[in-house]
């Protein structure tokens, strides 16, 4: 199933047509040099090369969906060296692999604290063994000029030195969610950043995966009007009581922090919205792993708009992940909203005397490489990032909310985000502009994020 | 979400525990040492170092699927370097792309009749300007070490002087498929690798997908007994007649050779067992289209347990590509069986007084990397394809069956296959221990293929 | 959750407007006679009544589908009056408690060779003690004039005799599918039909439920094109090998005149064309059910538009019931489409860049219920029946079709239906001036069926 | 498809193998004296009568569902006669056709505000004009020995005043949902059943529905072990202001009692337990539908075991009605739950490598058609009614508490249910049984409901 025949000259096709096809290989290659070919005869579709992007027409019919351009990844030189710094699961099963996918962004450099590890790790990426630091390298990494920016994997606790030292050494920084284990030491990784003047991003997956990004879309352009209710759910079943995940001072919390940080984040992203009023209940087993942090979290947002958003997370159920939207006039429901893949949408509205159901199938993406790439592209670019530090703060304030009001057994009010970003001048203009064509309600939205990522291929 | 906290010291555990979390970072270096550490205190996830290979203990709670183990790539200068044939859209939209997922293969080379286009490819993917060839360049590849195999990814037409190019220069090939436009062909290069003693492998993907394979599984260990009826139909719709795949000198045929081809390698695949009798019938609308070749083809074919097969395919219709197996116990439905993604797994029966329709996710793969994969590990272990040269010419002779089916209105009868792959003798006694231990019935199954291959992760 | 508040006075709302409702059910009781309620005060929503049927506006918001107007069945007496004939698995699990769902027919009469079964039965419903008979109970059968019409739910073989016999006592005749186990059979109860000036319709029961007629008028209105294939099966396992279903001379054949006969005649139904040719294959196990009849059969049909059938059917294959058509612009796709219950329609096209599966939801119906008020509705307006004799003749001559060509392995051409039934003037004419103004290609659709039945509520 | 030919003599099959089949109706016809015919010979499915029901035996194989049993219905004559109360939507759209799926009701009385409405109705249904009554009639109601029962389906505020003057009239009552307007009403109708010694049920029709029963029965069987966490949501749109649904007088609340009901009756139904702690939120947009009522409620309840339930209910969203169950070992998720059909069941869990998602076909039922035969049961078998006064009653509490913990934005706690259901004897000694076979944690479930209804077929 190729497309490569630019060279197959006159000749060559009507040897093709002929009964042997003997020399047809040596005809066309002869044929590559191009001399004297009447156009018509030539094969249409070999594509086209512009600024180094290859792109072809359309061969399908206009009922099936016409495939993407190719990908047209950056030369390996120019992509942005990224130090990843933690080599636990999420490096080693998500991120590294992820960088395969990226188009901007490759593994430069590593820091772990298991040298033995990282030294096979970085054979299997191909990275230079002089690039492989522990902990302590930072002096090291900040020599090193093939690498740009740093990629945080660390456990939570972590985050807030890592980050400082980070930009300490000039790098950006990709921080991993939850940015910190308080609002506190969030502030302080701002500032960190702001000072050395490097940017700062926390890796909200899901901000960048082309399912979330479509049911933001679909609840911004007002499809089914006002949204009324949305709940979102993420739980997953734990063992391993040793792991840090489950030690307080190490993860700041349990299911909150970890998994329940993506309903709170991507009812946040959906809304656009900053909730008001916050209520919560928190339930934990008589069980060892739970002996530091919390199992069970259900949590209700109210939004200024008048949306409630039922959320819940749990470390002692199954896994499922999530995300429904009940509006007006239709409802959205993405199921593993917050997972790795798996994506699937579907939307439901009435259709005259029917109830329609559409799945809406959209093509898979990493959303790792997605989001490395998004970094990168700020980085090359000059851009701030959707979800910088200000982004993280808010969810760290909301979540010290929670807690509170699972204590108390009260509503608990909010205020609007504490810091926004800062963003460039062109970003400012277009933001501004972009406000004063929409309607009240939509004015101003997402004070914490930066523009809209550029759509993925 | 890290894992990597082999240096987290009991100090800086209590640190951690503490009111600030100044200098953890450090401390965490320190701990690096991993000196006086009493043991208990370290977190126990933090993955061990076997063989070149990392491997975390499962933290999931037992309900949970646990995550696989991290890929282990091979280091880049040990993957099998592969030169790459034709640079149409399969080659950008699809292989390339594909390699970045690859654990033991690499891009090195590039062959095109575009020289602009090759160079901007090559650039993207950091292959040498000196390896970017035109379709003469044979000789050139020949003296390449690093280029240890072909994929060969051009018109139909050109797989057989391509092909047998390839087996000239000494290089393994991995071939497009259909294989070619005859069975003459087909046995042409079946004949050249093996003289040249370089493997021949045929690229159905499908056969290396994880989600085809597990119907293949459920088929074959008759966990719903014997199968009655299989339904598979794959179609799409086109457009730009100048393309060379409604070029019969080019392409062969029409639907059936492109696309109808994965019904009936699928169907064959899923028996093991080879047709005995086929039927068709074909249609082509009055469309300048399809002035070469043909739009829709169905066909039935009988398998010798007593399954039929009615398969159909189009270029006419909106695209579908689906796989349903009724067996006597339950039924097993496919749906974008033969798609490059999206596979989505059924299984039904009855379950008590209820009918059970069961979902199976399984993780998504690329299974072009995976294809491409197989191939490197039959390199690098000198094992036989599982869809070797003599897969494919099984295929081209019961497409000209189709053909004369179709053509005759009446009913073709059809022998065994032809030709049988060369296996290697550890193979050899391997099958022979299966056939033993099988029933009557599936002795001697999979004539046309080599050993199953390898588990992906 | 009512609506019938007619009643309520402006005094009674106010007293409901207070601290206590003591006495409210008086008030609304003493309301009921109506004087003197100013307007305004009454609540809008208690409906009203027009030819002794009530409506009600609609009280939900426009993204939700209104409720349809309540039922409104004729009065019991005004119902069509039916005898049973036969009382087998499908008279006593599906047709007797369909009736309590019918809005224009009643069971007023049975027949039965099983005495006491009869007795029990007509208790059950209510059905007067002499109107019980056996098999030779034609003469009662013709005396009572509360029967106007029989519904035949016999062995196959029984039906052109009792048929007649129905004829020959006056009353309207509902038979069972298949028709009969030859088309001389078919060809002799139209007859008798006619002689007696009887109407005589044939209980394709799928050409009544809403979702396959959705399908009909999606494929009609050529919402998606030209449609190029259609995958049809039809499959369920036996056992009991003394049932009359696997005796030939009961049953006529096996899976085919059975349940394949839905493939083919849904088919029909769909395209409205008459199929010109068919292919096909047969398999039948080495299995004591099997000796008689066959197992499993595949058909292939050829349409004049150029649409290819793939029809499937077995009794040795876990139920499966589904019809799939595939056009050019969309995919069709109706899960039990066959079943008593449970049909799921999906429908398959692009959206942009992406693929759309729309679930389209329904009112679930019974479908015995909606044909057996069909012919009691052509019965009450002398109408005539959608599924006349004629199409149940067309089925029988195709699938003796279909059994030539599985025993000759030859493609067999087919010619126009024989017969077409005789519409009345008023029905000829609406079906003149809807062919004049279709488009060349429908013209003369449905050559073998009566007007479209009306809609269900 | 039919099965009933005891009749069938050996003569008669011998004739019905021979080529023609003239005569065979009166040849069966013969048989049925059934004298002397041998007994291997007949056909073995025509069924056996048994205590006036009929029974086939099973026909199908062993992977397909066997049939259920044909319906038994009571005689007409000895089923239990209801009076209908209320003419509205509800009654016409889904009760009084209902009753045609019934086996052991009939509607024999109706009583209405709207005299040319009932006129007309009791026309359709066969119900005599004497019996037919004005909101007045008790007495002549309470005179007329065919009404055994009354089904209460008017406005909210009316229950109270109606249920008394029918235990006044003798008669046993099945009131709708939500069965009052306050707690205090409620007390006074169980009160008022019980010192004129009727039964008194309400109509929590999803409590009989097959799919809800069956997500019980899981989560007690406790098949996915602990539940964590329930989602429930009931939503619809609304128009049409002067709706009595929208009088706070008439209706009591907003969506809360009319439809958020379900998400609270259903939760509490499935756990068996009672929430000991409620958190609400309330939003209601400015519109003049919501003048009285409130349009959208966020309420989350926490229940002894430590599951938490998230539930939510809006009149401003289009139709949603799902439940969902997170527990340690799967995940149970009912689509529309609460709605009237449409039920698809689905099981999450892990399968060795893979997630399985399995939907559950059950038959589809009419819950209404259920949930009256219960009723109906209960008298003539002098039971206790699954879902009795006190069920109603403690969720008149709940909802109390509810718009408590709303205006105050404090976690209201909750005690035990106020009042438990007299059961008779033997269903007393039923309930201590099982509750010594059950573990602590399932001890005195279901403390407002009576026994487990019985088994539809």
């Amino acid at each position: 199933m190729p497309d490569d025949v630019t060279a197959l000259s006159r000749r060559s096709l009507m040897m093709a047509g002929g009964a042997t096809l003997v020399g047809l290989g040596t005809a066309s290659a002869q044929g590559a040099s191009g001399q004297g070919l009447p156009g018509p005869e030539r094969p249409v579709d070999t594509g086209k090369v512009e600024n180094g992007r290859v792109s072809f027409p359309n061969w399908r019919g206009p009922s099936d969906r016409p495939a993407p351009p190719p990908a047209a990844p950056l030369p390996p030189a120019e992509r942005v060296g990224f130090a990843i710094v933690g080599l636990g699961r999420l490096s080693l099963e998500e991120i590294l692999p992820a960088f395969g996918e990226c188009r901007k962004a490759r593994p430069v450099a590593l820091m772990s604290g298991s040298p033995d590890k990282a030294k096979a790790v970085a054979a299997q990426y191909g990275i230079k063994p002089e690039a492989v630091h522990g902990y302590d390298g930072w002096d090291a990494l900040a020599r090193n000029p093939e690498v740009k920016a740093v990629y945080i994997v660390t456990p939570n606790a972590l985050h807030r030195d890592q980050v400082i030292a980070a930009a300490g050494a000039g790098k950006h920084v990709l921080c991993e969610k939850p940015m910190a284990v308080s609002s506190g030491e969030a502030r302080a990784m701002i500032e960190a950043c702001a000072a050395a003047k490097v940017k700062l991003m926390i890796a909200y997956r899901c901000q960048y995966e082309p399912y979330n990004r479509e049911v933001v879309r679909l609840v911004r352009s007002a499809k089914y009007g006002k949204v009324r209710l949305i709940e979102a759910t993420n739980t997953q079943t734990m063992s391993l009581p040793e792991q840090w995940r489950l030690k307080k001072a190490l993860a700041g919390g349990g299911s909150l922090p970890d998994i329940g940080l993506y309903c709170l984040n991507g009812v946040r992203a959906l809304m656009g919205e900053e909730p008001v009023a916050v209520q919560a209940q928190i339930h934990s087993p008589d069980d060892p792993l739970y002996r530091e942090v919390e199992e069970t979290v259900a949590f209700t947002l109210r939004f200024p708009s008048g949306a409630l958003a039922l959320c819940s997370t749990s470390y002692g159920a199954h896994e499922t992940r999530s995300l429904t939207v009940q509006a007006e006039g239709g409802a959205i429901a993405l199921q593993n909203a917050f997972a790795y893949q798996g994506q699937r949408l579907f939307l439901s509205h009435r259709e005259g005397k029917a109830e329609a159901r559409e799945e809406r199938v959209l093509g898979a993406k990493n959303q790792f490489a997605l989001e490395i790439d998004h970094m990168a592209t700020c980085i090359l670019e000059n851009r701030t990032p959707r979800t910088p530090g200000e982004e993280g703060l808010q969810d760290q304030i909301l979540m010290e909310a929670i807690y509170e009001a699972a204590r108390t057994g009260q509503t608990v009010a909010l205020k609007g985000p504490e810091r926004r970003p800062s963003l460039t001048d062109k970003e400012k203009a277009r933001e501004q502009a972009r406000d004063q064509a929409r309607e009240q309600d939509a004015k101003g939205l997402d004070p914490t994020r930066g523009p809209e990522p550029e759509e993925a291929d």
